[in-house]
């Protein structure tokens, strides 16, 4: 997906949520939003939006000197979503369809994003997508090809969701590699996270080599591209991975929640609306 | 009100609303948005916000070369409301206390507000507001300055939201003079909008020859300087007008509704309040 006009606003807002996060110094905050000020001109439109994410953060490194900003936001969220593990698989275990209803909870597991301006409330947000209709709904593919899979790639995206990843790749019940980013950037799960919900249990934990909050290829190292390249199915989780991969050329399937109109548009369903879509 | 941080990614999006209204050129509109991220490093932040909101339209008019971008918009918005007005008018006239539901009403229009990125349903949140509660009232402090004064300056702010400060001025009951911006500036209330919803009917009209979305003294000309200095009592309305206004060194009183954040931390009432706050 392209930059939208939309995304640069937006990419201040970012930038002052991160630098808050960060710093209490305002005026190390406004020496950020000056300085990303003056490369809006310079932003590749054509380029998807976790690319210029990695330039927010490099800039938030550099000048406030921090490296992981929602690293005790990113903790919490982790042990806030293991206390509700156990009840989430008696919710998936207790359903008529236990792999729809994982699919379900791993798309309510989205919802802990701070790259978006929205509040949640997870134990509220997760009810609400239990019974949510979705926006659009290759459930029928996503089954027929996770039964021929022998190998799967699972995007990783927020740190917590990363929680509900566990689940919804508990019901696969195939190997699966979960790929998370290389650094830290935004809330965006790293293998100290994924290592931390207990992925480790249940799948192989690659970095994708990239410090995009979101997968763009050419911003990834080889081991991971030749595990895209291969594996059967690719189940790719939130809005940063779908920015950067709503146009590559191969069967992909998009699980996520439309938090913002831009995202919205470029799928062509509403804002807020849940989302299991295949491409490819 | 000082500019805050939090305001420079709102002017990215005011420039991007205004762009959208004033073109369908996305080249223009990105031209724009380079253009100001360029001088937000020369933002100066003790300045209020309609300051720098007279940048932003200034490069409106020189980039995309409209001067009017919300012209269709306002009209629109005066030809709603004045075909409310003769319900408003009975809800008024059939109230227990007549100032105080025109007080309400008139804070009512302020919902029609195209600075702030919200949505509004005009007839839905007239009904919230003639029930809602005030974060800050100093009715009685208005009621006791009105009955002494011989002469009131009232400081408009919005196109359409003057059709609701016509009603309020009806029922002042005390010479009005209607404070208008010099020149258009988003959906601002101007010589020819305050004449289209009559309020020349009721009040004496004049520019404060500010081109600013909010009234600040030293960007205003003589003549609305003397009215200032001279009236009885000052109405002002909406948040442009307080952001300009909030620290000058004479009684105002101040009629808004809180759209966002940073006005109501700023007021230390909740985001949505509605306001009747006097100074000094």
């Amino acid at each position: 997906m392209k930059t939208y006009l939309d995304c640069l606003p937006c990419f201040m807002n970012q930038a002052l949520r991160a630098g808050r996060m960060a710093t209490d110094d305002e005026k190390k905050i406004k020496e950020l939003l000056d300085s990303l000020g003056c490369i809006i001109k310079d932003i590749p439109m054509e380029n998807p939006p976790p690319a210029i994410a990695v330039i927010i953060y490099q800039k938030i490194r550099e000048i406030i000197g921090v490296n992981d900003p929602y690293k005790k936001i990113k903790e919490s969220n982790i042990k806030e979503a293991l206390a509700l593990y156990p009840e989430l698989k008696k919710i998936v275990n207790n359903s008529d369809n236990k792999l729809l209803t994982a699919v379900r909870l791993s798309i309510a597991g989205n919802i802990i994003d701070f790259g978006i301006n929205k509040e949640f409330n997870l134990v509220k947000d997760i009810r609400q997508i239990l019974i949510q209709d979705f926006g659009i709904f290759h459930f029928d593919e996503f089954v027929k090809q996770l039964e021929k899979a022998k190998s799967i790639l699972y995007l990783g995206d927020n740190a917590g969701e990363s929680v509900f990843d566990k689940i919804l790749i508990e019901e696969l019940g195939k190997p699966v590699t979960y790929a998370v980013r290389d650094i830290p950037v935004i809330n965006d799960v790293t293998i100290e996270d994924a290592i931390a919900s207990g992925l480790d249990e249940v799948a192989e934990i690659i970095s994708a080599g990239t410090t995009a909050p979101g997968i763009i290829l050419n911003l990834c190292n080889n081991a991971f591209l030749k595990k895209f390249d291969t594996a059967d199915m690719i189940i790719s989780k939130g809005q940063g991975n779908y920015e950067g991969l709503s146009n590559v050329d191969r069967s992909v399937f998009f699980l996520l929640k439309a938090k913002c109109h831009v995202i919205a548009n470029d799928l062509n369903v509403k804002e807020d609306d849940i989302v299991l879509k295949m491409i490819n």
